[in-house]
């Protein structure tokens, strides 16, 4: 890619963890906690995806150690949005177009740098869904609940999948021109989760509520 | 080991993967999890204990990114039961058994592999129980649930324990024929779990129920 | 540093390891769990904060496997504690004072343990904080509760930034003797802490309790 692309590339990189990380601010409003938990959140939310990848693959140190700027953006949302909230409620839909687009660029940035390396395609489509969608699973372990990602709610790592899934395929035919393979992958995943939020489009859940309680081993 | 004993430890690691993915899916039917949460459950429950063992021993990437087959397994098996699920229940008690073999099997398998890497005594024991129960315990921590290992029932970790110590020592004395370890160490722990869930043995619980629950740090 | 310092550092650093071992033995006793859940806790409040640090920095394999008398340290607290812990009632509060000496320690030490590997300041102060905090955050978690260092209560990541920022500061500009930099970041994190205690100073809370608690993600 030209210089033009890297420079829109990397804005977009740090307007996503900026907006992660706002939703991790807001998420720990939600759950009671202080400011110091309210910037744990942002960093976790933020870069969290990215690191398990990392951690995983062996990328060692992890991303932003080598670039500590995406830890001062996070820290920097969290301080800046910190004491606006203190004084104005803050509608969480707000942030709900922007998480979609995070969700779609995060997506797309964890294929392609694993796909770098070399690894088979399950694994480059397994990071891309992780690099999008774990950020958020840490945050929610540390609310002590269950994720979201994991319960009853419109499509999010499943509409993370679709996009994961095809940008391997066609990345396995070699597909020109080169800004092709990031369109379509970002696309699927914006379009899907849009809609999925606008007709409420849900995973099925297990039926099982009245399963044998018995060993949970 | 010859080609035969070979093929044999293959299956029986696959079968155990596959053995704990189940595990991990009939558990998230009990907790009202979605698809996505189901198959999440899957992954971590049958490859998390051996993925949190290759990253502390720095063993990157982990072993299910050099050889993606045990992914495949674990998704596929989530794939296969989840729409069985949804038509018909199944007793948990079913997978008693096989939970007891997979955990004897993969305490062995962690501890040989830690050994292979040349650690001391306590840290190749250690990463047994770490391969046979870290899976379980970080898909309670994704379930938002104190973890089973840690809270009173039949033993589970405390089975693992004397299986890893008795590989360490028996090692250390270089047992031959090279059969012997992996029996010994597969049978204490697959006839310590059994018993236990047999006769209802149980690690002592702590009893400072009436504790000062002052400053929790 | 000379020999003698360099002894004293070492008992330090282990009994920072055996002080945070019994607070995470005492809090597995409020929780109710089993022996096995108290071994669990006294390694990953003692050792878990260490391990965190090594493994994102990529110093692997972690400190303890290493150098596994750590985790004999951590274990053998815990064996130690749990047959006294049946008999005598133990009252939290006599671990606040070694608990907050454990954090100063654990502050310091990790920004050294980083600030060797070459990385920038926000990187050494992050995992002073993450060195001194994370062993407490991943025990609460696996407690299945908020970690308390995200919570409403008496400053302890607070207290351990300040003296972690110090430490950068004085290190950029080679302050000497050497003795100096540990004293004042030591000092600065066990004073706040204990005045924290003394005088119930704390981080502000997020008012937004009546938030819209729409989409959670």
């Amino acid at each position: 890619m030209g210089i033009f692309e890297n420079w829109l590339l990397t804005i977009a990189d740090y307007t996503g963890v900026a907006v992660f990380a706002a939703t991790g601010v807001l998420a720990s409003a939600r759950r009671q906690m202080d400011w110091v938990g309210a910037i744990v959140l942002a960093i976790v939310t933020s870069i969290g995806g990215g690191t398990l990848r990392d951690l995983l693959t062996g990328q060692l140190p992890v991303f932003w150690i080598r670039q500590p700027l995406y830890l001062w953006v996070a820290v920097g949302t969290a301080l800046v949005m910190l004491p606006i909230l203190h004084r104005i409620r803050f509608p969480e839909r707000v942030l709900v177009f922007p998480d979609a687009v995070g969700l779609a660029l995060f997506t797309w940035l964890g294929c392609e740098k694993v796909a770098l390396l070399g690894f088979s395609g399950i694994i480059v489509a397994l990071f891309g869904v992780v690099t999008g969608t774990a950020g958020g699973l840490i945050r929610d372990v540390l609310s002590a609940q269950i994720p979201n990602i994991m319960r009853k709610g419109e499509l999010y790592a499943a509409a993370s999948i679709p996009g994961a899934v095809l940008y391997v395929v066609l990345h396995a035919f070699k597909i020109q021109p080169l800004w092709v393979i990031p369109a379509v992958c970002m696309a699927t995943v914006l379009l899907l989760r849009l809609a999925a939020i606008r007709w409420r489009w849900m995973v099925p859940v297990m039926v099982q509520d009245s399963i044998d309680a018995g060993n949970d081993r």
